[in-house]
């Protein structure tokens, strides 16, 4: 009998209907013969909605209250697929993050899982039931509080317990069939992989792939799950996000994917006295806002006037605080002027294959090239090229890359609306 | 300095902004220099909204699961208000059921209490916090599970946490200004009593009276707990809820007030054999539906037949079910058929200075027929007496009694719609 972590975002339990169609689906890998334990996410919009109200009787909620008020959400949709399940004549438990033992640091909002003691799970599924436990929550045991994990929380949660419980796979059930060689929803050539390596998935959901968050992928390499992406409106098999042991010989495709980010945007600072230290005064200054900067690339300085510009990206959402931020350091950093720019987009072309194959980064380039696209910035990693480019022509550029490196599959993928917590 | 227990109900934080005005009061009741414990129910119909949720994915909802569900209600509403009195400058912490010690027995949708422990809510006050915790839920220590309290919970929470905490008092904020002799829709000229004891509000609670439940009158007479029933729409002083010590002197009115009950129904059970043990045996049926009988009359046999009529009354929800019951033991009890009739009312008359006086009955009774109000049940305690009318006719009844016992007052009550859980 093998143990299998499922988790549903919150557009597979959106509604009643919804959370039957799930329960069904649950039912059906129980009586195959698996243990289930199941993750999920609070319905639908419901935790946007939480969140509106939450900014209306406070204009900066505590993150305490915050994440007490957001974990009721899990708290209803976990209750309703347990009832659910147990009208089809199988027993199911649910239970909250701290119930089943997921232990957090006691940063609110965005706390990290320090230890998961998953008992009451581990008897509920001895005693054959179908353990459905709260995504996205668990306590500290210091304060007794409550936290919560932050943005793809629920994907973490499952992988956790996956972990924790010694599952066979987890699998995280999503609105389409698995991970693609790009977005089916700019090239429509695009197809699905039947497996990637942790480490390309990695660099996927840095990149701007939505569909694993980066957090799960990590706790997944660290503790060696297997997580099986798949779609929760057919039987189809997904994509097996795999993690190949050390000096364990697989056949690496060259290029796993192309993904893009359209939610970046490029801040410069204009004028810059090229000094020792400047850069480092600037990105000490920008790390007191805690935003998440990506590419950064500084001009070769103008011999005339002994100063440079530095640009980088960063997450559109933290670009006026930033901004703000540098404003008020202008005079004692001493640069000129900032520019934003928020029509940019980032492609980033992902494969363990690179490591060992050259010539790469002539053909993207040519590629572009060729699709009249202009690149702005570069960085590479190790298995990783990104490029900025203007933001409306970043999907012919997509389409020409993934032309090129000849990743074109036969078939047109079906893209499903929605996509969960 | 004085602890306070408040307790608020669904309707008093039915949105954001009422949120807020709630936040206010309390916040006063804090700067006026007391230590504030708060109790709180789930938003306006949230609850019924997530029981709707729950039959729509289950015909019927596990215990264990509904109350896991239900309980994600104070969830949201606790964690509001505390946000909303921090953004007012003071400290605020929300506690779960659990989080706040309130230990309770297993049955699942109607848990009684059976300790309270609140070192975190003791915590927080010395702390110089506002404590906030989540009414109407508790957990069992034996399965770690999450239980409710049933209709009243919330006021029974505010109870047992006043009664822990040595409070003061427990107010009770509600959308009348108190407890009135009458109900002020059907009598204007009610007035709002100043004190009652904590028997009497049991037997107008019993009654049909809707301002407390009875479980929290009784917790509160047990454990010597004051109750302050008062409105959330203005600072009017309410109604005191004492305990009156044996042997203490109070002045008791001979009547405190009259409740009307328009939601039972009468069953007739026509035809009874009149041989020893038949009333048992029909209630014994009766107590497998766990319908809460009251009123039970039985008429004098007819001499000539052998054969005997049994009424009774129970809510009207109860009543199919009841009847139903009966009818399949027809033959074994060997009655000869069921009547059934929702058309009735009761009216209780209260007071605890019955006692001492004589000539209650008579006073009734002659007030109701000179209202021209037939009579069809009677049934009295120490400090009630009851009576069963047709519905239609009530109205009336209660306003000649309220006249008749000189309880009408100068002015005319103020009404707001809408009640709490």
């Amino acid at each position: 009998m093998s143990l299998i972590v499922q988790k549903y975002g919150g557009s597979s339990v959106a509604d009643a209907v919804s959370i039957k169609r799930v329960a069904k689906r649950i039912v059906e890998t129980r009586k195959a013969g698996n243990e289930v334990v199941v993750v999920v996410s609070a319905m639908g919009d419901m935790t946007d909605e939480l969140v509106d109200l939450a900014t209306e009787v406070a204009p900066l909620p505590s993150g305490r209250e915050l994440d007490m008020l957001l974990t009721a959400g899990e708290r209803i949709s976990m209750a309703l697929l347990a009832m659910a399940i147990k009208a089809m004549g199988f027993e199911a438990r649910s239970y909250t993050g701290s119930q089943a033992g997921m232990a957090t640091d006691a940063r609110h909002g965005s706390a990290r899982i320090v230890e998961v003691n998953p008992t009451r799970i581990r008897e509920a599924i001895d005693a054959g039931a179908i353990a459905i436990v709260a995504g996205f929550q668990g306590f500290n045991r210091g304060t007794g509080d409550i936290t919560t994990l932050g943005r793809g929380g629920s994907d973490t949660t499952a992988v956790a317990l996956a972990a924790a419980l010694g599952a066979e796979v987890c699998e995280i059930y999503t609105d389409v069939d698995g991970v693609f060689t790009a977005d089916p929803r700019i090239v429509p050539t695009a197809r699905k992989l039947e497996r990637v390596t942790s480490e390309e998935m990695l660099e996927l959901a840095a990149a701007g792939a939505k569909v694993l968050y980066i957090r799960a992928v990590e706790y997944a390499r660290r503790h060696g799950v297997i997580i099986h992406v798949r779609s929760s409106f057919n039987n189809n098999e997904g994509t097996l996000v795999v993690n190949p042991q050390e000096g364990e010989t697989v056949e690496e495709a060259m290029i796993a994917g192309i993904a893009v980010d359209l939610g970046e945007a490029k801040i410069t600072v204009v004028g810059v006295p090229d000094v020792p230290g400047k850069a480092a005064e600037i990105f000490t200054i920008v790390a007191t806002t805690e935003a998440n900067i990506d590419m950064i690339v500084q001009n070769v300085s103008a011999a005339d006037t002994g100063l440079t510009d530095i640009s980088f990206t960063l997450p559109m959402a933290d670009g006026a605080r930033v901004m703000q931020t540098l404003l008020n350091e202008k005079e004692r950093v001493g640069f000129e002027s900032l520019q934003y720019d928020d029509q940019i987009a980032k492609l980033a072309l992902v494969g363990a294959g690179m490591r060992t194959s050259s010539g790469i980064s002539a053909k993207l380039f040519t590629a572009l090239y060729e699709a009249g696209v202009n690149i702005e910035m570069i960085s590479t990693s190790e298995i990783r090229i990104s490029v900025v480019t203007r933001a409306d022509t970043v999907e012919d550029a997509v389409r020409a890359v993934h032309t090129a490196f000849e990743l074109d599959g036969d078939d047109v993928a079906v893209v499903h609306a929605g996509s969960g917590r």
